[in-house]
């Protein structure tokens, strides 16, 4: 299948175009490599020494004899070409990595919030447009978030895929329907992504678009099978206040003896899959594409929920670190309980990877090998969600002798 | 109160400017005149002669002796001196008309509807982050749409104004909860205020923000009290096939002996306001804010609800005019009940300008005095939906002698 993958060298991105390269999927990439730029910005980078994309095409061509296309193209501002490219490419199945996607960087300050809604709300139209004026009927499978539906309101109710079936009263009685889950977005960030959902659902509707959301859940690990094959081909890990995200930083943290950073009570539930998976979800995504003149099909992309504090605990246990309490720069609940229904991916083959001892002992080995490239003065959140929240004092060790 | 007024040159901003200037608030309109230039590109006009800017502005000044700022600014792309106008001027309250407000426009082509999203959605946002920003704690009214609910989803059950209370399943039963009403618009434009409602969601939860949604219905008439008062001062009458709306469209097209156009089988209800309604509820919008922490309010501005083939034939009986049924490019349902509850404004004391022989005749009058600034051959509508939908023949006929 000729697959286009926007933003195809970003931490999802890169970890997919091998793994549909390596599937046999015809595979061209599109990045504007904004991920490696913010990490100039904020002189902070991948704990994994991730090496220039041309290099890894080069690299992945060497360790497995396939060619990976790379067009450097920003979506948001260069709909023309764009539109040349799709006409000339003519992909049945494009895959949308190319966002902003850190909860925090979008929370960071004004700057910060206005290219999250500028970047991701034109990329995605730009890319919906595109699609229309061209005729090119590729399925669109669009990575979201878990986020968009918000944690704790609906209770003890599982969250389902996407859609919920209400009752409506009406003066005779009541009537149900079946809406798009009601969004609440934590971050800017978040918000871009229901923004998304409200596009998505118009250009299916208006124009017959045919189009996957996937609502992932927080991401861990580094390595798949591909990415494993040659250290040029490494994935990033990202620890940084801003872009690292929970369990990799708690991971790189008990590696480099730094206390595991929780933000308030760690009471708060949230949904997990391994990077390993969630390349595997997306194939099975982009050969599974919903017919023209379907709704938005929406996939919850995670396999477990887990209690951040239950996660801390198990490795500071495990790897013998300490616990830090910081401040919680963000506005959500301190407790939630969270049940997410995955049946969608689940029956379509999907066999899920769950937490692990030896994939946490990989991530650990991941974080040791590379710990000495850690800016440790990076790793606690800088972002506060709303003016005059408190902030987190830095929490500097010693390292250890490496 | 100060008042800033963005789009206020616009068909609803400048009369609105005319009033609270003339109920003493202290005005100032920022305007980049996009609505002005997007009758360049289409070739059109308004059939009423509106004068530039600067002459209406010094008009009023002779009439009322009240002074009106101007400021020519683009929202989407000048946030920096947006900053600095918001923490020079310290307005108490800003109304916010600033964005591309036709759905055929929006429809017309790729241009327009990528105009239409990054216009919309970067005015919204650069707005509200340049609030948090600043710190000016300005209320902010917004002016949405009836469009943003779609029309048929509840059946015969009353549209609420934004908020719909529904029953969600559980595992032990169900729960109640207060939604935002779904979202189904039916064109890109209906959409970015969709994708607004979000942004304000948002910013209201995070920040605080005090936002008023004003979701509008059609909007007929063309002076108000204050633009009557000298010809400089007239308000815009569209009559083209992107914004020209239906009611002012059948009663130009009486005055002139075109026939009225209906768009498939005329069975489509739809809410309206009178333009001097709409100035008066916007002060009252801007009189009575929400408290900071308050859910973002919205309110159903219309007076009344009418089929539209009801609107065409009161109007061809009254005036001798023929009923032309054209092919509907619009996707939208043949027919829709429709009732909505507009209880907010009514508690506050609109007391509504109900459709009346005296002000079709108004209408009927505006229309007849310039008809020879009519250019027949905007009148019929060009955009389509989707591509491949059928379009209007012109219906050109000799002009009565004037």
């Amino acid at each position: 299948m000729r697959v286009l993958v926007l933003g195809g060298d970003g931490f999802c991105g890169w970890p997919t175009s091998l793994y549909l390269s390596d599937r046999g999927h015809d595979v061209t990439i599109i990045d504007n490599l904004s991920r490696r730029k913010i990490d100039v910005e904020l002189e902070v980078g991948s704990l994994t020494p991730i090496r220039p994309t041309s290099e890894r095409l080069h690299a992945w061509r060497e360790v497995s004899g396939r060619d990976i296309g790379f067009i450097s193209l920003d979506l948001a501002t260069e709909y023309d070409r764009l539109v040349t490219v799709l006409t000339e490419l003519r992909p049945e199945a494009i895959i949308h990595f190319a966002e902003q996607r850190a909860a925090p960087y979008s929370m960071r300050n004004t700057h910060a919030k206005r290219y999250t809604v500028d970047n991701n709300v034109r990329a995605t139209h730009n890319l919906l447009t595109a699609l229309v004026a061209t005729g090119v009927d590729a399925s669109l499978v669009h990575l979201g978030t878990m986020g968009v539906y918000g944690y704790g309101w609906s209770g003890s109710a599982p969250i389902p895929e996407g859609y919920l079936t209400v009752k409506v009263p009406t003066p005779d009685g009541e009537i149900e329907r079946e809406i798009l889950h009601p969004a609440n977005p934590g971050s800017v960030y978040h918000m871009t992504k229901t923004l998304d959902q409200l596009m998505f659902a118009f250009y299916a509707k208006n124009d017959g678009l045919r189009i996957t959301d996937l609502h992932q859940g927080i991401v861990w690990g580094t390595q798949t099978d591909q990415t494993i094959r040659d250290e040029r081909l490494i994935n990033r890990f990202d620890y940084d206040g801003d872009y690292g995200t929970v369990l990799n930083r708690f991971l790189m943290q008990a590696a480099i003896g730094h206390p595991l950073t929780v933000h308030g009570t760690g009471g708060q539930t949230r949904a997990f899959i391994h990077i390993r998976d969630t390349v595997r979800c997306i194939e099975i995504a982009v050969t599974n594409p919903p017919e023209n003149g379907d709704r938005v099909r929406v996939l919850n992309q995670m396999t477990e929920c887990h209690r951040l504090l239950d996660l801390a605990k198990m490795i500071a246990d495990t790897m013998g670190a300490e616990i830090a309490y910081l401040p919680n720069p963000r506005r959500e609940a301190e407790e939630n309980e969270l049940i997410v229904r995955n049946d969608q991916f689940l029956a379509l083959g999907l066999n899920p990877t769950t937490l692990s001892e030896g994939l946490l002992e990989e991530g650990k080995e991941v974080a040791a090998r590379y710990k000495d490239r850690a800016d440790v003065t990076k790793i606690v959140a800088r972002s506060v969600w709303r003016a005059g929240m408190e902030t987190s004092e830095d929490l500097l060790k010693e390292l250890p002798a490496s």
